[in-house]
């Protein structure tokens, strides 16, 4: 136990003065399973605690295809060229069902991943969703006591991780095509609407027409929506993260977010109430675990739900019957 | 408990004879929350459980004063005198906070309350949105066993109750105002990617030319979301419902919509995957009650989630905190 927290003290340490090694090993250690490694990492998340919250956190989605890597490339390049350090984070809950990690590419984010004032972690492989969305909050409060300035979560548009990712963030950003509504198919139902702002990404050559006219489109939809703050309507702004055009632009847009959030203390308000109902949703899903691994729900739970099913019983009744199964077990 | 059963046998006979009056006493009993009333609730629902499932079942939302009332009004009239049996039910968790359910109103389908073949069941006041959208599912298959062939399910379009509609009824419809795209900002986020159908309402005298500005709106924005169905893309219709005017078009394209989706066996599905969420969402609605319900947790509840909210622990941590008490407990 002794040794547990020297060791945690050191890490705390390493993690202070921005060592990338000791955030590295911190993060293996959040993710980690072993009951053991759970409390050594509630010991250093309790110490870390009052270095983080310094960032701003953004959230960064698009479907495959739309050019993410190679806008956190630019994007990012562009932070660290004006003195910010930059750390990103992916939360890919399809990494094992395609066979591999949307940073698992090394090719990826090249330029970025050589500078010494970026940090890049790809999500763990095979972890699911509420899993990797958890540890990837403590990954961000571990980079923010790492003295990171901008920390960019990034996710496939495609599932149910934006939510989660727009739950720990203080912006929502959404790449999108030039091809307009067409590809809007290809998003999830309501992600659109999670948007702080929309970027159309390859706004450039044959494009910048198309580009265009998608932006006036997106622009149009998100004006049918209401804005989630009283005090900032969504964007559409366009880019080529390629040939690095339009970046300088979308960094701009991001500050005056911040600094109109900031001031209006929605920021700080958002952190609280997110970090409350984190802390629930980290209840229910433990709650649901701990049901689900009685033995004898596992016994009885599939004929339960096959009569529900079957329209046998009635939904509330079956979860009645179950219940009382738990609550006596 | 002989005489208990005694008694639900009587109300299943009267609710499988269509009696209004054995309806009303069996959706009383679900609506009951004591515990010797909940037993008799499941014996009921075990039993008209067969007898249900016939009827086509619609959401209606839209945001106060878009005409709701006056809409199902001249709808369930339509329906009426085409010979269908008509009910309608409604969630409205906001009942106690506006001092009166949007039912409790007397003057409210005053015409539609009087028909023999009418059934019109407000949701029980001071109910909590989980606890109302439960019983009214209850209720809905109780209305299906009593022979309704059409169960209209309302809901404000201002809240979370629509998401807990449309995962109850089959077809959900979003009845919206000519004054187009400003009004959408009442409405909560998400609403809009919920509907099959948009009902542009009021749709008569001045308002005509707005009206059909409105529905082109609509069109586009719906456009650029992607169809919940394979078989079916959100249509925007217009009407007054005032008037009576475009009323049978909104049926016939509801009746297009059943008749694709049942023959695709989309409703089935969808009701079989409806009944198994429900009856999880029970589950975890039940164990989160538990949870709160132990004196040791509602004793540290309160200090831990200060500490989440001063910052002083991880969400995460709390969370584990507080489940390895209820565990012990």
């Amino acid at each position: 136990m002794a040794k547990d927290s020297d060791k945690i003290a050191k890490l705390v340490a390493g993690i202070a003065d921005g060592q990338r090694r000791a955030l590295a090993q911190a993060i293996t250690l959040i993710e980690s399973t072993r009951a053991d490694h759970r409390e050594d990492a509630d010991l250093l998340l309790e110490q870390i605690l009052p270095l983080s919250g310094k960032s701003i956190r953004i959230g960064i989605s698009g479907v495959p295809g739309v050019g993410k890597s190679t806008f956190i490339e630019s994007f990012g390049m562009h932070l660290i060229n004006k003195g910010f350090r930059v750390a990103v984070l992916a939360i890919d809950p399809s990494s094992q069902r395609t066979g591999g990690s949307i940073l698992g590419d090394k090719t990826r984010m090249e330029i970025l991943s050589r500078q010494q004032t970026a940090f890049i972690r790809p999500s763990p492989a095979g972890a699911t969703l509420g899993g990797v969305a958890r540890r990837t909050r403590e990954a961000m409060l571990l980079c923010e006591a790492a003295g990171f300035d901008v920390i960019l979560v990034e996710t496939v548009g495609v599932g149910q991780s934006e939510t989660a990712v727009s739950e720990m963030v203080d912006m929502f950003l959404l790449l999108l095509l030039p091809s307009g509504g067409d590809e809007l198919q290809g998003i999830k139902k309501g992600i659109m609407e999670l948007a702080d702002m929309v970027v159309v990404n390859k706004a450039d050559g044959d494009l910048a027409p198309a580009a265009n006219r998608a932006a006036a489109e997106y622009h149009a939809a998100l004006g049918l929506m209401r804005p989630s703050s009283p005090n900032w309507k969504p964007r559409v702004k366009k880019c080529s993260a390629l040939h690095d055009e339009g970046i300088a632009e979308i960094w701009s847009a991001i500050e005056e977010f911040r600094t109109k959030l900031w001031e209006s203390n929605e920021i700080p308000d958002k952190r609280v109430k997110q970090a409350v109902s984190w802390m629930w949703s980290e209840i229910k899903e433990s709650l649901v675990f701990a049901f689900k691994d009685k033995p004898e729900i596992d016994k009885a739970l599939e004929k339960v739900e096959s009569d529900v099913i079957s329209g046998k019983i009635a939904p509330a009744t079956a979860a009645r019957k179950l219940l009382n199964i738990f609550l006596k077990a």
